[in-house]
């Protein structure tokens, strides 16, 4: 019994976990990984923002993101949608970096936390 | 002098630092690394909840988890250990990528957040 | 408007940001990459240090450290850099982990939690 509320519980992991007034994501793939970067980072992305919604914050209050690629390669193809995207006025601290994701159909998982 | 209080230090980094009602943990590698990936996750989850024990935590209060494969393909047999350990009612939010270890004998590290 | 405060923000992410007594860094990666990796390490540290004296912290609040080597070969020349600047009695929890960086040149990146 804590103060810990969890969002989309599996038997593996929650989604989303909350404790007091920050929200932490689990590493988000995407919800279609037949597709390319660009469109995994949009999938990604909208995941986040509905998280974020759901638990009355928004993309202006994220604190932290750590982003994933599977090949570094596709570093500036993931900007082009993150650029797009961020509150450019209230954007988080960020680490990308390259590794191998649990599927390689996955090119990119992001994980967050924000206020709320 | 802060209120922080940090758990088996050596002079280059400690195992577990907590501040205010959070405790984190460094990237926890198995105490025997002359064994498979099974037997060194669950070294590692030992060495946590031994932590979270000392600190008066337990497992049901992880928020978050990051776990690094040396090698990806290793994905499943990771996830038969962590799966019958992790409170499947209280799971933390969880990230798990590739990425090579510090000595290449070390299959596995995971660095955890919990409350206290 | 939240009570998060962000430090030399681009339009794609921050430096740094402060929450109540919190600071978190990006992954910081070194000013001149044209250098080995000792020279790196150094001036990310340098950085570091720079923004927690300029929000009133300093190297022995540090909480977390989260380091990515592009190769992991590289592990004993960064730490002999690291052992001589960390607070080797407030040292933070470590993970380091080996993996590609956003340029080839980058052999070295940090990301750091604080208190302030």
């Amino acid at each position: 019994m804590s103060d810990i509320k969890r969002i989309d519980i599996s038997s593996r992991m929650s989604q989303v976990v909350i404790h007091e007034n920050k929200l932490f994501t689990a590493g988000i793939v995407a919800s279609d990984p037949n597709t390319d970067v660009a469109a995994q980072t949009g999938q990604i992305l909208d995941t986040i923002d509905r998280y974020l919604a759901a638990s009355g914050s928004d993309k202006s209050k994220i604190l932290t993101a750590n982003i994933w690629l599977s090949s570094i390669k596709h570093y500036e193809e993931m900007n082009e949608v993150w650029d797009t995207w961020v509150d450019e006025s209230n954007p988080p601290v960020r680490a990308c970096v390259e590794s191998r994701l649990a599927s390689p159909k996955y090119k990119i998982e992001i994980q967050i936390s924000a206020v709320i």
